[in-house]
């Protein structure tokens, strides 16, 4: 089973409206969301054609118009549409929107964070028109069961070794690690997961055909490769516009049943990825890093607010992401103390007794400040574990073994 | 001014009837401390020397009746209490009871922790008797303003670094600085504080006339000398038991107005005391180390459950024990990047704008995915601030400075 849809659906006008959508308008817009969900995509972009939108949402469509659909009839937008999904097709990148039985449908919880509070980041929050994907795995199910790894670009050799090493053990746990595919904690965390063997989702913010930055493209073809997926709600061909990527963070948190963020500066763009899940009730959860370094500023921060959890291991992801009480963190085992094997009693007794000069029952009571009876109870009990000894009645410690 | 009082103090039966009570129980009993807020000090003493109390306490006290009052009279043991008293003040050491002026008056919140569940260190967790200090400066005034920091003894050198750091730096403002006098995070911040030339205490859980570790000692005088203060309830000449560590921690969190704890292990016990700050409703302030240190393991778990908030910096600490409104944290101060001044509309604009290829704004708009009434509004904008420049109606980006 593939992302692949048959060649039937490439026809389907209800789905190349959508993919025509995708064309004329960036992701995320309210507007156009409001308007799909209302009357359907397809009635949608007859509206948008026919200039019966709001006058901002017109004038936005405007200029690309002129390409795809240049008299302004629905017929050329979908020829459009369609001409991209067979060019699509044969770059190896498989085409999802809303109507198809693959979408992610998690990603319509994205619909209660759309406000308009004038930051693109807060305002372009409605959930993709469609996905186009490169990889066999099938979308839906390898988010599932799945956790965003996140942090700044500009990480530490901490930083990279906690998104690698965490990465690492939630695939080994049967995780999907999803994260953005840039330098930094997300190439580190993708990583991560390939040394597992498991299944890693680059979410980009440029057509999935040419993932940037290009340094990485090996590492992209690895993912692919490896039976993970590059995803974007751009289409092929689409540049890395730097609003884009804080755009595509809403997806990075919405399809995931949680974010992690490894590490991140003061003004590190994760920060969103992370406010994104917090909004949307999903964990939102934070590597602590030393309290001297600049790039784990952004963490702790993050950690002093409303609404984050602090992880440390891949227990503690689990914990939080799992379902309840299928995937409780493993306690951390500290090594076992001898001296825990004694009661409150006996220790307090206990440091009544001195390694040389033996005492009594009744002096070590009165050094313990306990009374005589317990003393002489607990004495013996000491004696037996090999803690004591005793010589004509007096109490002194034994030699270390 | 200092904790020492007149001589005439030191007939003081009530008054010395606390001693006398310190001598014959280990601290923090509540059946003890119910008694004598009960009936008094002085009452208190007289019934348990009769063995008019509950059978445990009368058998706890028995072993040390012998060197304190053999013949069980109140005479004896105030004439044992008053005798300890001038060996102490010529030991250059004060006393303090609850009938002193100079008497800490928020250790009192101690009782509120009282409750019998087996533990020594749940169970005696009443209020000091007594307190023995060496060092000029008066102690309620010295604890107005205090932070404890505390931690494991077997630190690493960042955790030692952190200690150290924020203890100058909450010196540096006037805060004392409260802690236990025992190796790794306590003596760094002990030394922290006194780099500043602040105040600092160390509460022992031994006699104030030698203090434990030996090898401390050094810093131990330089404390009495820098103005700060050694502090126990048990009276000159204690051994430092072990249980007494654990009992003693109570004093470090109801002292202070909150408690900082810098690096500890699974099983440091550093975490009591955190948890006696969080019962006694203190703020229980935690310093986050590297996800990959053992020596964080405890600092990490704590951050995990409820009533622990992290701090990284001096104003973290700040804004969390000073009165609400006079010490807010700065805020960590981002290096200006110069795309800051953009609206999100002029960032999304400027997307659409290449390096070298001149676009039109229409050009511009199609790319950037906004309306081309924006971008050409937008544009001249970009390029009074220099981000854009423009020949013939095109535009590209302005190289950079």
């Amino acid at each position: 089973m593939s992302n692949v849809k048959g060649a039937g659906t490439n026809t389907d006008p209800d789905r190349l409206a959508f993919v025509a959508l995708a064309h004329l308008v960036e992701p995320g817009r309210r507007d156009l969301g409001v308007l799909v969900r209302q009357v359907g995509a397809t009635a949608a972009l007859e509206r948008l054609l026919a200039g019966e939108v709001d006058d901002n949402l017109r004038q936005i469509v405007e200029p690309r118009l002129v390409h795809i659909a240049p008299r302004g009839t629905v017929a050329e937008a979908l020829l459009h549409a369609a001409r991209a999904t067979v060019r699509a097709d044969r770059l190896g990148v498989d085409l999802l929107t809303p109507l198809d039985d693959g979408w992610p449908h998690q990603l319509r919880d994205l619909v209660r964070l759309s406000r308009d509070n004038g930051r693109i980041v807060d305002r372009d929050t409605d959930p993709p028109l469609c996905l186009w994907v490169r990889g066999a795995e099938p979308l839906a199910d390898a988010c599932d069961r799945s956790v965003s790894v996140i942090g700044a670009r500009a990480a530490t050799a901490y930083g990279e070794h906690m998104a690698s090493e965490l990465a690492y053990g939630l695939a080994q746990r049967g995780w999907t690690v999803v994260s953005g595919g840039a330098f930094g904690i997300d190439a580190a965390a993708h990583r991560g997961a390939l040394a597992a063997g498991g299944v890693t989702i680059a979410i980009l913010a440029c057509g999935v055909d040419r993932p940037y930055p290009l340094s990485l493209s090996g590492m992209f073809e690895r993912i692919v490769d490896g039976g993970g997926l590059l995803l974007s709600e751009w289409p092929p061909g689409s540049d890395p516009h730097r609003v884009r990527f804080l755009v595509r963070n809403r997806v990075i948190a919405a399809l995931t049943r949680g974010t992690v963020m490894v590490e991140a500066g003061k003004r590190s763009g994760a920060r969103f990825t992370l406010h994104r899940a917090i909004r949307l009730g999903r964990p939102a959860l934070v590597v602590p890093g030393p309290a001297t370094s600049e790039s784990s500023v952004g963490c702790h921060e993050e950690l002093r607010a409303e609404g984050t959890r602090l992880v440390a291991t891949v227990a503690d992801i689990v914990e939080e992401v799992g379902r309840i009480g299928l995937d409780l963190a493993d306690e951390v085992r500290a090594p076992e103390r001898t001296l825990d094997v004694l009661t409150g009693l006996q220790a307090q007794v206990l440091d009544g007794v001195r390694p040389r000069a033996a005492r009594t029952a009744e002096e070590v009571a009165a050094a313990a400040g306990v009374a005589i009876r317990d003393a002489r109870a607990t004495l013996p009990a000491l004696v037996d574990l090999g803690f004591v000894v005793c010589h004509d009645g007096r109490y002194r410690l034994a030699p270390a073994p």
